[in-house]
């Protein structure tokens, strides 16, 4: 990761007394946005965000309560308040953009209980253009060394009862179709039981609910909660009362109950909450990933972002199996080379393969903790063979790691099954975590799982292996830290389309964007072409509610340096001039414009591909229709593209007619504007060609 | 293991009915004991045991209560009982005897939940000339694959208020001093408070025990209750009814409060329960050993029984520290060296070195995971170096790797960990838990952690390692299994001589051949020849309850094929006489005689060196002196034997002048008898030999 200093003004300006009086208000103002802090004179903090006149937060409450020292943090004396601003374009090695700006404003508090633990604490504010991060950071010092956190007390006093695009707080999925209703409806069980098709749940109660939050104000102001760099620490779901409309942190427990395992010189994760009065700032902020660490990879030439196929949707719409007993194995070796060749035909990077080892006969449900050994393929699979084989074709085998949740066991092989990788020329790996957890009472979103994440990361990048994670805890930016972590599934993916009770209604994609893309790319897997799932199994009803063209404009919407074209290669075939462009589209980006947007409604983004001229532009709709107005004004001044366009035929709609698409091209500039049909759940994805200038 | 087949006898003897009839009562005898299985009218299965006339247990129940499906299984129908026989002799590869005859008759009601889940298991009885065992099959069934126990409802009515010797159930520490007391005076919450140098409990309730349990009756008999083949499943506790003196099965349970996780096809740990009139007929018992499965090990030519020294107790006392940061590091090389040249001159195997490795001087207390990586040596110890010289000496390294209960870390490292001592020529690790375990919540002695040090058996057979653990389960025989895990800490050991509260006195020695041992061989590192514990730490108060020709006796009492001469090389050096004791005594043995033993009084063990005439014998007392008149007929008839005998000065004691003592020779043969005065707390060591016959 190449680091760009631009400027970095340290100006500490120190507020100098042993005791900093209390009742103060230091005020921190980054344009629109202004953060004031306060402590009242018995010593309780509160923080409020305006954003220009308007309130994004009431007066919000900080602090902890340990469960070891048995103590509760929530009065403090303030020793001393240190301010500080910062300045840097720094360069992603992969991304949406060339260059990115990390521009804020540092409040530091330094904090020290005012009751009889003494135990200090900072408190560190950093304001950006776009919204607030806030952390913890536990000084060194006397009388405290480790310890143990039972609830974290941060709280987001929204204080009105917004529009809240939401999921139900579960300490296992956030594979949830996301609810769209006022803070005051809110009833995160009631919209758990519409769910039937998550493997592993482990719900709250009916008031909590999961981050990335997306909130919309009546006067007109978007605001995202989240957090960043979620490291050692379990993920953050957000308690609400409906009274006061304030979010309460509530933390992922462990097995034990307790909450986080701590040592001073440790930080807590950043919480986020941007706001902004345009939707579209939410999608494009970089603040998430500015509160995480640079990449310490020395070495990152080898991190590649890619597109793949895969012998894995067949399987899900029962063509195939991932167990070898059915007799319809997918993961066979003549298979697999069907895929390789399509694959390389069309000059895709790698070909996934599921199912490819022993253990799928018994593998899911039980609890059961010696499950797969990872480096056993199933005698029908010929991973020498296959190896060879993909290389001579141009392309890399992506390796899968099914845990089945049982995560001590993964930890265990490990080591093993990378140098396996290494031995049959694979460096990508899908890791899969559908199953409780074991160690048993631990979940996917508490402190040791997300350590395990981690820990995935750095050892892969050790072996020099990319990877993407199915199930694991919401992303919080760690790619900027672990460029070798390119993506995640973290919520409901197009898999999902197979699930027999909901599907993947239009609505969701638009909401996605301002919610688990917020954290980082998602390993989504769009490119289905065929529509009515009972292809293999006429017994099916499941259908992806979606149009083709839809299924085109993903690969700009859901952004990943990993996507996959997830149909099966004659359902390809059946589409041949649609599937040029998930030929054509990029992985990799220089700039990203996100033209319009509105959660659970629409959202359009063009992204210019990476060291090249040409652009690309995709556009959704949830399951109404649409009249796309695009001014083309992000294109080069001056220069002249031929849009070929996909768009949606007359009758397309996600539920009819999906397969009737247009492909039209046109000589446009920056001046063009473009107006476009979009049909019902449709969407609509162009290639902006560059011409000349 | 070379197995040697005598006679095995099928006599299948099946009673053929679709359903057996209730109320019939199944005997099986092996002379003294009796078994007698009874079903009710109502299904309820009950066992009873008794020896010649006398009741061991009366009327006890068997049955399970699951947890998934939620079942209780305690009312059976019948569907078949089959009986066998068995008779073989083998050969353990190391141990106590050249050859052990395993001979029992088997019992095994295949029986089917008289309830709605028809759910069928299988009770084994087999019955040995001193004992049983009784284990649980679940056989392969349609309506039930995996399953979760809640508890199994196994008991031991004993029916009378017996003498125990007994320590308190905890889940995660077997180190306790023995409780002496009558069932009903079992107070375990008062007798662990009395403790407190543990570093970790988890104790249960007033009234639940640790097995093994040694009881003694009014009416003349022993009976001990323990488990064998501990294998997938937590280890048994014994829940008291201070009422009916019935003893029920209380298991360990995981971090959700589950016991165990199991499938049709497993089964469970052999429930024990040896009984005979004479005390020595307990320790000389080899069913437990018998009831274990033989070694899978193709090769064991690698596996050696070995006597080591270490840099170990110099920590204990403060003469030395396991942290570098201390100053006093212990693992220092030329410290090390030290140790390697008094150890190869004295011809012993190996030389432990504990604190070698970075991570100690923040390895307690904390429930942290990440400590040690099992591979990175503190900067004053030279790997290197140290393995070339104790190869050029004829000494190996003896490895050490302290988990702090951070088992998730160690088995992350497992394989390196072993690679790297292959790397440098060491092949037998000291493994410890000494802290809560990782996974939090687990337990020391629960089914995760069972199958842990199962895992480390099998691994470290792999690198042809073996391997001692500390703070491990109890042992259940398992030795068998896999003879590389040659021994096991589990009790309380020689290192709580230097424990500030209660050390150990004399009495715990003459116990734990009853208890502990009963299970496999401790790694009880006895041959301390210092007695005051002051030696470095003039504050210490601490003092060694024992003399010093008891500590020679230990090592004929305290069975293991892996000793230790616990003491400093410099220790040593002030009774070189003494030391030609422990430069002698083997580690492996021919054949061994239980001479007289009484639990809490006294024991004296002779064993025959392996493939030599010569005997070795240890007598033990309590804090009361003992004229022990020890009749030679062990010896070989007409054989000369000159006897070396260690005994007690006449001002000797466990607590003052604790160095008195007198070596002596003497020509005997098998009909000497010869009168040997033992001090309080002392005792005696014999070296036989032989001359000619």
């Amino acid at each position: 990761m190449k680091k760009i200093l631009l400027t970095k003004i340290l100006t500490a300006c120190i507020i100098l007394k042993s005791l900093v009086a209390t009742g103060q208000v230091q005020d921190l103002k980054m344009n629109a946005i202004q953060l004031s802090c306060k402590v009242s004179p018995d010593g309780q903090f509160s923080y409020k965000i305006n954003y220009k006149d308007k309130s994004v937060l009431l007066n919000s409450s900080i602090g902890f309560e340990l469960s070891k020292p048995k103590v509760i943090l929530d009065r403090f004396d303030v020793l001393k308040i240190d301010s500080s601003s910062y300045d840097q374009i720094w360069a992603p090695i992969w991304g949406e953009e060339d260059s990115i700006r990390n521009h804020y404003k540092e409040l530091v508090y330094h904090l020290r209980d005012k009751g009889t633990s003494k135990i200090e604490i900072d408190i560190i504010f950093r304001v950006f253009e776009d919204g607030i991060g806030l952390r913890y950071a536990f000084p060194k010092q006397t009388g405290l060394d480790y310890f143990i956190v039972q609830n974290e007390l941060t709280s987001f006093h929204l204080g009105k009862d917004h529009t809240a695009f939401w999921i139900p707080g579960d300490f296992d999925t956030n594979e949830y179709l996301y609810n769209t209703t006022k803070l005051s409806q809110v009833d995160a069980l009631k919209a758990a039981a519409k769910e039937k098709d998550i493997a592993v749940t482990a719900l709250v109660n009916d008031h909590t609910i999961q981050s990335p939050l997306m909130l919309k104000t009546g006067d007109g102001l978007y605001i995202n909660i989240h957090e960043a760099a979620l490291l050692n620490y379990p993920a953050m779901h957000l308690g609400l009362n409906k009274n006061t409309f304030e979010l309460n942190t509530v933390l992922v427990p462990d097995a034990v109950g307790n909450k986080a395992y701590l040592h001073t010189g440790d930080v807590t994760p950043w919480r986020t909450i941007l706001v902004s009065d345009k939707a579209t700032d939410m999608i494009a902020s970089k603040t998430i990933l500015n509160l995480n660490e640079p990449s310490k990879l020395s070495q990152t030439d080898w991190i590649k972002p890619q597109k793949f196929m895969g012998v894995w949707w067949e399987m899900h719409i029962n063509k195939a199996d991932w167990k070898l007993s059915t007799g319809k194995h997918g993961a066979r070796t003549e298979n697999v080379k069907r895929y390789i060749d399509f694959a390389s035909q069309h000059k895709f990077d790698g070909v996934l393969v599921e199912g490819w080892n022993e253990g799928w006969e018994d593998w899911f449900g039980n609890w059961k903790e010696d499950v797969f050994d990872f480096v056993t393929p199933y005698k029908d699979y010929n991973v020498k063979d296959l190896s060879a084989y993909a290389k001579s074709k141009g392309i890399k085998l992506i390796m899968h790691h099914e845990t089945s949740g049982a995560v001590t066991n993964y930890e265990r092989w490990m080591d093993s099954a990378y140098r396996f990788m290494i031995a049959h020329d694979m460096n990508t790996v899908k890791t899969g975590y559908v199953g409780k957890i074991i160690p048993r009472g631990e979940h996917h979103d508490g402190q040791w799982m997300v350590n395990h994440y981690t820990r995935v990361a750095k050892k892969t990048s050790e072996y020099k292996i990319m990877v993407a994670a199915h199930e694991p805890v919401h992303p919080t930016g760690l790619h900027r830290t672990f460029p070798n972590w390119l993506a995640n599934e973290a919520a409901r993916g197009a898999e999902f389309n197979n699930a027999p009770t909901l599907g993947i209604p239009p609505e969701h994609n638009t909401i996605l964007p301002f919610t688990r893309l917020m954290g980082g790319p998602m390993d989504y897997t769009p490119g289905l072409f065929h529509f009515n799932l009972n292809q293999f199994d006429t017994s099916r009803n499941q259908k992806v509610l979606s149009t083709l063209t839809k299924q085109l404009a993903l690969y700009l919407i859901m952004y990943s340096p990993l996507q996959m074209a997830a149909d099966l290669p004659e359902n390809y075939e059946a589409h041949m001039d649609a599937f040029q462009f998930i030929k054509n589209v990029p992985v990799n980006w220089s700039t990203t414009k996100v033209i319009e947007a509105e959660p659970g409604e629409f959202v359009t983004i063009a992204r210019k591909k990476k060291d090249r001229q040409d652009w690309y532009l995709g556009a959704i709709t949830d399951e109404k229709s649409r009249q796309l107005v695009l001014n083309l004004n992000f294109l080069e001044k001056g220069a002249t593209y031929v849009a070929k366009i996909y768009r949606d035929g007359p009758s397309a709609a996600f539920d009819k007619n999906q397969t009737d698409y247009i492909i039209e091209e046109k000589t446009v500039n920056a001046n063009t504007v473009l107006n476009i049909p979009i049909a019902r759940g449709g969407g609509v994805a162009i290639e902006f060609l560059y011409k000349s200038k």
